[in-house]
């Protein structure tokens, strides 16, 4: 059985992890018999959104492995704690946490850096030659991961898509219900909320996305 | 197509609605393919739990309606501006902001008594002869919701089937992937958390329950 590491940026799609694609890659990763553990860094999230209203929360703050917690039911470990050894595969899903948390990709775009820890942790798996699966917005990061010429996709939006591109990755584009393989980095990709208007078709391209991951693995 | 009003209680098992559970709710719902509209009461939480350690995050409040919006990507009305006429059934997916924030039965067990909002209705679907379905705790409202002799489970915890029986319902044991269904009442029932030991267990009773509602509606 592989047992996949699963690292969440939050919880709530505005400041954290996509709850909807956190939980269908749980989900998706339990019905295509593979195990996994959750992870999250034991950082400030960069803020805090009311997700009624969509502004910011001022002056509060949250923890992003405190809250990403919320998803795993307190099953979560500290990313930094997190060893390459144990795992078959590195899952990521989406959400405005992975562009403001894992990277800054939210305020920085192209410029971004990633979150020590993370790129760390990820970049490990890449050099184990363990498939990595980057779900929604996180594909932002394939290049920073996996190196210059990293293939992927975030679906068809273009802005996003030019940024990919700027930083050394190329874009494929790609509909909500399949994923994108770059075979030679074992990177795998589906845009999930990035065109998903329903629960169902994030599903579908995530379910895609962990079955390839897994194929990888 | 059927539309369906799905309350949550917040976000986060130990202080709001299961997380889980109410995705797999709004997937089983697209899946079987009714229609549904998020609503939480727009009121504080009981209290706020750290989900990395089980304690109570002392000082800290968080509202229902808004740590809910986490969940419905922002698209959630507040409980109190729901109309019974524009929907076939009530749904409610569990975790201990049902017994916290619907209900107090998390601290007042069988002397409990229902968020007054909520009561109003979930007895209007009710006299209005429209199926609910109660997931996991959420069965501990069935006689106050349902009336006297109401027939519903939450897996086969004594003590909590104990509590029921003392509030006037009647406890059914029932598996995880399983439902059951008070007929004369159009009231569904099933386990999910109180009983499962992971996301693919919880999504088939959850599954089933759907079925079992939109069948009634």
């Amino acid at each position: 059985m592989s047992k996949v590491a699963v690292v969440l940026a939050g919880c709530g799609v505005y400041d954290g992890a996509e709850i909807n694609e956190a939980v269908l890659t749980l989900l998706s990763l339990e019905q295509q018999g593979a195990g996994y553990q959750c992870f999250a860094p034991d950082i400030e999230q960069m803020h805090v959104i009311n997700h009624l209203t969509g502004e910011p929360a001022a002056g509060e703050t949250r923890n992003v492995l405190v809250e990403a917690a919320r998803i795993a039911r307190g099953n979560i470990k500290d990313l930094a704690a997190a060893e390459v050894s144990e795992f078959d595969a590195l899952l990521v899903p989406g959400g405005f946490g992975a562009a403001k948390n894992l990277c800054n990709f939210a305020v920085a775009g192209a410029d971004m850096t990633v979150q020590e820890d993370f790129l760390k942790l990820a970049r490990a798996f890449h050099e184990a030659g363990k498939p990595i699966g980057l779900i929604c917005i996180a594909p932002v990061m394939a290049a920073a991961i996996c190196g210059e010429g990293s293939s992927c996709t975030v679906g068809n939006d273009a802005d996003t898509a030019a940024a990919i591109e700027a930083m050394g990755g190329r874009h494929l584009v790609c509909p909500v219900s399949e994923a994108r393989v770059d075979v030679e980095r074992k990177l795998v990709t589906t845009p999930a909320y990035m065109l998903a208007g329903s629960v169902s078709e994030a599903y579908s391209g995530i379910s895609q996305c962990v079955k390839e991951v897994l194929a990888l693995a």
